[in-house]
């Protein structure tokens, strides 16, 4: 499985795609919009360059995917009109693995720049969109050539399943049941995909440039901790028992996990230091609830039921994955009883995921 | 109807796109790569510069859209070799209209890539490539940031339909029937669009860049003369056929003209001097028979019917155009009774399109 080719949101704007399911990053970004707010500032004011390269690594396609663009424009615009500079021309990358809907983003493009152009003011200088297909494991900009680069939700994608995985026999990710060795992979692969990610934004970013990354972790030092962990054996437990009920073969089931890594800060300043490009200049943890609608007011019956809206979450983000795997036709019923699971467990507990951001600066 | 939202080659890869029926659009941009290669010799030889940044304008989506790019960079790392200059960096944009299938070229980059990789040998820098959607008739780089700009049978299409074309019935474009008011409303907007596209790009570009642009154009003076308007009037044939058979409304015949000028060499020399920002260092005219499979061997029956080639060709590059003003539901129609129309005529003369090609530098 390539999961460059593989991974990516649920495309389009329909009822189970990434564009309609996507509130609970819109939250995380929300949250985390100090820190990101914080770091845009100090790099205009550091220098008040004229122009502002900006890249969003993992931007997906929906409404995130400019709300992250419009608030960083806003904050720098609101800096410059305070002080009088005249202001800089913009330059947005998007990027996400080239399976990403960017004709979804370029079509809705034009509406939202007419948007932006509104909010900022008629002085404010041209911003200029592109997209950047590939995988940020890898060199995707010219040397020097970016000043800010954000990924929210991203990072905690790996470049590939781990190796030697084949002892983590009916779990899908790290957890309780995991043997050491599973772990061990697991952390290895993260080592190795994280430092290459700093090394390549290194050679990318000017100096003085700045980034702010937001992966979903841990707080606790143990990685098949159950905040990190919990969602995902979830989802293995309703492939389990469709795997009971003979629906899923024994052998798919036993060799299939997900590319991903759930840090914790610890961790992720480790890899940091280790590699030795950046300087952390924040390193934060914030919670936010599986079911994103939870304190949203006037939902519609559906939205009431916290397993509907984590089902929805989860499927329009690992989808593609699971039907790559898996075949499509085993996704109804997959999500309807991950759903069912859910409900019954978030109502006898509270769950969250853990966010651990990051703001680096390039000395 | 707004052209930007409209307007875009056919996508997707299947019978009808424009990436399975787009030789004809390949055999111009060998025809004219003796100029290409030229202008990206002596751009690259003139500074030797260590970052390439190269704009390919109205890219569609197929292989043409790689084919451009890897000719180019073909030409820099040979001239680079024997030189033996260290590799510049690259950076492609590829351009086209919000509409335009950008998925499946972004898709089929990673084969491309590996592909090119071999063909430039191991030392040579890495490429990044980026899709930036808008139309080129307005800025869509930062100031000062390409030095190279390629756009092949693009830039005959204009940025709207001409104002004032009510006495243009039964044509669709400019006819030898056409009355004059309709020809010079045309003209002002072939003059305003070409300028402004000549101001955005001289900002876009370095000193020192360059600007290869091939369009369908004409020999005559007459703007109405058949070398360029032919292909049109058939069309208006085809579609008149359907009126008379109720088909087609009359009224929706009367007000549809294509967004398309076709210059003289004349007329773009006198643009690009009025304009200023560019010098000429070549303006050359090429022709291409409308059938591009005549000279192809081993070819299966269908392609043995020019009619049938051309009215494809047209289908691709055509369809999103009329079906947005037509409908589908009559597409199947229209390009059925054109292939006839084709067909016939191609039997009895030979006919072509005439490409004129200007070769700029912003001094």
């Amino acid at each position: 499985m390539e999961i460059v080719q593989v991974l990516h949101m649920n495309g389009g704007v329909g009822e189970t795609s990434y564009a309609k399911n996507s509130l609970l990053q819109q939250k995380v970004i929300t949250m985390t919009k100090p820190i990101t707010e914080d770091a845009i500032t100090k790099l205009y004011c550091s220098k008040y360059p004229e122009e502002i390269a900006i890249a969003d690594l993992g931007c997906s396609s929906g409404p995130n995917t400019f709300f992250l663009v419009s608030e960083l424009l806003k904050v720098v615009d609101s800096v410059r009109q305070k002080i009088g500079q005249k202001s800089p021309e913009y330059q947005v990358f998007l990027n996400d693995l080239p399976g990403n809907d960017f004709n979804t983003i370029f079509r809705s493009l034009s509406i939202f720049q007419n948007k932006l152009r509104k909010q900022l003011g008629p002085d404010s200088g041209p911003c200029f969109f592109t997209g950047v297909p590939g995988s940020f494991y890898g060199r995707l900009f010219r040397k020097n050539s970016l000043h800010f680069v954000h990924s929210s939700y991203s990072l905690h994608w790996l470049s590939q399943v781990p190796q030697g995985l084949e002892s983590n026999k009916r779990n899908i990710y790290m957890a309780r049941t995991s043997p050491p060795d599973v772990l061990k992979a697991y952390y290895v692969q993260f080592q190795k995909d994280f430092s290459l990610f700093l090394k390549c934004r290194s050679e990318e970013l000017v100096d003085g440039g700045r980034m702010v990354l937001t992966l979903i972790g841990r707080r606790s030092d143990d990685p098949s901790s159950k905040e990190c962990c919990y969602f995902w054996e979830l989802l293995a437990m309703a492939l389990s028992d469709m795997l009971v009920e003979g629906l899923i073969e024994e052998e798919k089931l036993n060799s299939f996990n997900i590319p991903m890594y759930t840090p914790s800060p610890a961790e992720v300043k480790y890899e940091v230091v280790k590699e030795g490009s950046f300087n952390i200049d924040r390193l934060e943890v914030t919670e936010v609830n599986w079911n994103a609608y939870l304190d949203e007011t006037d939902l519609s019956d559906a939205f009431k039921d916290g397993g509907y809206n984590v089902a929805k979450c989860m499927r329009a983000v690992a989808e593609p994955l699971l039907a790559s795997y898996f075949g499509e036709e085993i996704l109804d019923e997959v999500f309807r009883r991950y759903r069912e699971i859910i409900s019954d467990r978030l109502s006898k507990e509270k769950n969250e995921f853990v966010n651990v951001t990051v703001s680096l600066i390039k000395p």
